[in-house]
């Protein structure tokens, strides 16, 4: 299927994130790093009731992935794994996925926390945090599960040390 | 930003939902629905150590979606919300998230369990399911914490009844 499909960004994400190198790799190891998604006026009236949500997913480009590979060492080890099995950012298809805290919301503008997305990120989609659709208890997390939480927040953190 | 963003399918789905309005629409509705992810060929290694996670996100298209609305009355109540506030397909980029149980790999193929995809949607990318990274315990649910589970799982299994 050499199908090619098209997006348009729906916004942007303004953060303090201008160094790949020093930002955390996920939300949870970005608490306390703060910004806002620029909704685009257009696609205002699709935020409608999105403030009753405390967390919200967003999907986005990763504009300053290097190019595709299909083997990774991920940031939280140093063992190789296919890009799949991993959320590092240059996959075939760049696209990020963070689940972020939604502080408030002014017009077109939502205000964040724990944000791990590069300053300038082309936003696709936000989707609402729905604690029935998106817990799983038990999950067996493959190489992941071999990670104590210390060291994936040593690393995952990066050396981020807030504003 | 008028930037086009260009992807490339890197599979496709096989599942029995061939008809929009007899499919979960989320997969904790979808228990029993199994099916495949088939990739292409050229990105199997991707897939290396993916086995050990019991539980992935799918990034897909959704292929069949209606145009674009900004809002939209959801599957599991009556009310009409933005669309960014609700999971509807009909977003203005159709992509869609699904978190599904991995049953097992063969080469190229996943086999996977509460899948609520359509069959033959194009499948753009896949992220293993990280608890450490997916669970905010105590979030706000919106619209959505009005809707007790028995609605909800009435609702949004719709009149699936299994193969």
């Amino acid at each position: 299927m050499n199908r090619t499909i098209k997006f348009k960004p729906i916004g942007i994400i303004a953060s303090g994130h201008t160094d790949p190198a020093k930002t955390p790799i996920q939300p949870v190891f970005a608490r306390g790093c703060k910004g806002r998604l620029e909704v685009f006026p257009e696609y205002e009236q699709g935020l409608a009731d999105i403030e009753g949500f405390s967390h919200i997913l967003i999907t986005y480009l990763f504009h300053r992935a290097g190019p595709p590979k299909l083997v990774v060492k991920p940031y939280l080890e140093d063992k190789q794994h296919g890009v799949f099995a991993t959320r590092a950012p240059c996959r075939p298809n760049p696209l990020g996925i963070s689940l972020v805290r939604l502080i408030k919301r002014e017009g077109p503008v939502l205000y964040l926390d724990d944000l791990d997305i590069l300053d300038d990120a082309p936003v696709l989609d936000i989707k609402p945090y729905i604690s029935r659709f998106e817990v799983r208890d038990n999950a067996r997390c493959g190489w992941q599960d071999d990670i104590d939480d210390t060291t994936a927040f040593r690393r995952g953190r990066r050396n981020y040390r807030g504003d």
